[in-house]
């Protein structure tokens, strides 16, 4: 009913190593699988504790899944611990393959959300979120910041990583020259830009936030098309970078 | 050096209850004692890892400390574990005084940010930044909203706790009407509201959020003097609180 070999390579994926091997993720939450059901994401399979099923939500995304001909397995309450990647498992899981993303894939006319040096997972999954509601679905994301498949990612964007398109960078100043090439301006939102208000809607616009610590690379800072900042009006030294991208992606859509 | 009772005492500080009973809290690392010495806040001690003294950042805070005339004590490696509240100890923190808020010190004449039903400290804290930031000071929160003076929630302000009053109701509903009742509108946020392009800048003011999942509860529904959303064009389902509050604050400051 609930085979060890699957067992064995869910508690795999809470792995980096093993995401990226298998190109695979996790999702949790009948929120979080409902979605991914619902979206382009192929679904390996789903995973739901036994004595749960009858639960009304939880039937609901079962019956969703075998609707869309994916295997459903069962598991018990023991198989919880090895398979649950937060304290509390919320009853089901779903195990969803990547999508694979070029650069070309995201370059499409439409803005794109950049993100260099973010390495807190709850800071990308809330952006994505965030980029989600706004009708933003491409990212492109340097070689530091943080696997947005990590578990606490995918929790984060609470359903919208089955949405949106990620690219990885290895060299994110040499993937931006290769979009401004392709007719994108990059425009670096940090603490001494112009204010936000001047900034004018577009299409092929990159917009790049820096991590919580050190901002802006200086690499990706040099190819701006042009800096612009959120004014600061009272004393905090710095705003969160969910909180920067969300007003700038709320300024931009509405 | 480092007095066994205020060890007790710190250790004491990482519960709600002990921090009801003594009006404290603790804030930890450079930038929030900084900030706390530099603000209104009332500093009881500031505590620092011996063995990093002569640590750059923490010796300014030091000398700091010493020229506001505050006692600085120093503690072993071994004290580390019981005082500190997250994995790291940042190698400073600070016990300092809760500010005493009567309704009456929120209600000054400036916009005032409501949260109802607010359980993560992470987004309490988050929004208190992004509300210093932009120079909204006024706080009032519903009596099931997370403690401010949580640990977590303390880290998340970044600094900006010392420069914030918060008035925590014992009946949210209750304390609304007495306002409204000295000239503030009541403003709740949703998603069934007008578009927040429509929503004016004014001073008496009081924007209300409501909960990670409830949202805004009925009775203070009831009572709103308009209610605005901000428009939705993809596809989550809903914005995380902080971020919804960042999007508002943004919209009326600048």
């Amino acid at each position: 009913m609930f085979p060890n070999d699957l067992k064995k390579h869910i508690h795999k994926l809470h792995q980096k190593k093993y995401r990226k091997e298998f190109s695979e993720f996790i999702i949790e939450g009948v929120k979080g699988v409902e979605e991914a059901l619902n979206s382009d994401l192929e679904i390996e399979a789903v995973v739901v504790e036994g004595s749960r099923r009858e639960e009304k939500d939880i039937s609901r995304v079962i019956a969703l899944a075998e609707r869309v001909r994916e295997d459903v397995f069962f598991c018990g309450r023991n198989d919880v611990d090895t398979i649950k990647s937060a304290d509390t498992f919320p009853g089901i899981l779903a195990i969803a393959r990547q999508y694979e993303v070029g650069l070309h894939d995201i370059s499409i006319g439409e803005p794109i959300i950049c993100l260099d040096g973010v390495r807190d997972p709850g800071n990308i999954g809330t952006i994505m979120r965030t980029a989600d509601w706004f009708g933003i679905h491409h990212f492109l994301l340097s070689e530091d910041t943080v696997d947005p498949y990590n578990e606490k990612a995918v929790r984060s964007t609470m359903g919208s990583i089955a949405r949106v398109k990620t690219f990885k960078s290895t060299g994110i100043a040499h993937s931006l020259e290769k979009l401004q090439k392709n007719g994108y301006s990059v425009i670096v939102l940090d603490l001494n830009g112009k204010p936000l208000k001047a900034l004018k809607k577009r299409k092929k616009v990159i917009y790049v936030f820096g991590g919580e610590s050190q901002g802006v690379r200086d690499e990706v800072r040099a190819l701006a098309d042009s800096t612009y900042t959120i004014p600061k009006i009272g004393g905090a030294e710095s705003l969160n970078v969910a909180v920067s991208a969300a007003i700038v992606m709320s300024h931009i859509s509405l």
